[in-house]
């Protein structure tokens, strides 16, 4: 197989994808629905962020869910916990979300009024960043035990991401990471990339995050 | 383009790249080079660990470097001041390497009378599982800040590992992570997969794992 053939073939697979996006897009935002992609390295801490903004918007907005993995249903377990609808979805081989498995998810969502829809995508800084999935924003996270460089080595999905939230700050004592230096990096890629500063553990800089969600449903 | 297809394309891309990977893996052998991929999610830990094991292996044996990144060569001027060689591949959109980068990435390096060879691979859980390089062995990386259940979640990378090495120990104390509830979860994926577990940061466990990379060698 020609370099030039396998290109064209993943070009049909992208615009395929972005039509199904497009379709969703539409249907969400005709039902008044935020959509947030959260993208991140396996291990960022989407699902503990995830559950942490959960129980805060408790009362202030009401939330549904799809989770992605290659296998298990271990974070929609622990979605279910707050009572909010989740749906798992597995991808099996593949490395990401597309258009199509989330609007399956969609349809087996018991989404009720839910205005917001976070969509946890496979733990992977590189694929998702190329596949729309019809929602409103990407929101990519980096956990301050990962390096401060991974925006210049992962740029796309800087590029294509609204929002960065600084994960786990409160391991900044035990740990060599330079927030500065990394939001600049950020910054470098995407100069309109809003940044967070959070620890889900301790609730240091939930608040903010919580309102900038809360802002975007009105 | 029906789903068929893209399984079909897929298959012709994967035979490709394991028709050069048995090249590659025929011309280290018959050189005596031992060659390790290494694997594991961006921010593990992989190119702190390679520094700190190059320093050890000072006098023991001599290495050579294949640097993996889409972008930048940060990596690659790291492990620069180990006076190893080293050459730096971007993968650029591709979110692994390929053997036929891999190769490439050979022709460039002057590894003189290194017998042992590190590729480091993208950070990735996913797609560099299916791709073989022509090394000797996979090894994947899991950092204790990450979560215990990733073998669960990304089965694929750990049932095709030798070894899978747990780093960033010195972090324990800090987080929520069972060691011994990962190691269950990773050999019930892959019973014959090694163990090891340490801090290259302050050298707790290196002695094991550089002492395996030794015996690798004869």
């Amino acid at each position: 197989m020609t370099q030039k053939r396998i290109v064209e073939v993943r070009q049909n697979i992208l615009s395929e994808n972005d039509a199904i996006a497009a379709e969703t897009r539409a249907a969400l935002e005709k039902d008044g629905v935020v959509s947030i992609n959260l993208t991140s390295s396996p291990g960022s801490g989407k699902t503990t962020l995830l559950v942490k903004t959960i129980e805060r918007l408790k009362g202030r907005a009401d939330v549904a869910v799809i989770e992605g993995d290659q296998q298990t249903d271990n974070d929609a377990r622990k979605i279910e916990g707050t009572g909010a609808p989740v749906v798992q979805v597995n991808t099996g081989s593949a490395c990401h979300l597309d258009a199509r498995m989330v609007r399956g998810g969609l349809e087996r969502l018991r989404r009720g009024a839910a205005r917001m829809l976070f969509i946890e995508n496979v733990g992977n800084l590189v694929c998702p960043a190329s596949y729309d999935l019809g929602e409103t924003m990407k929101v990519v996270l980096l956990s301050v035990t990962e390096g401060e460089d991974k925006p210049l080595k992962y740029p796309k999905m800087f590029r294509v991401s609204s929002a960065m939230v600084i994960t786990k700050t409160d391991l900044l004592p035990h740990v060599d990471f330079d927030v500065d230096r990394c939001v600049d990096y950020a910054l470098k890629i995407n100069p309109s990339l809003k940044v967070f500063r959070l620890s889900a553990r301790t609730g240091e800089g939930m608040d903010s995050w919580v309102d900038h969600l809360i802002s975007l449903n009105h």
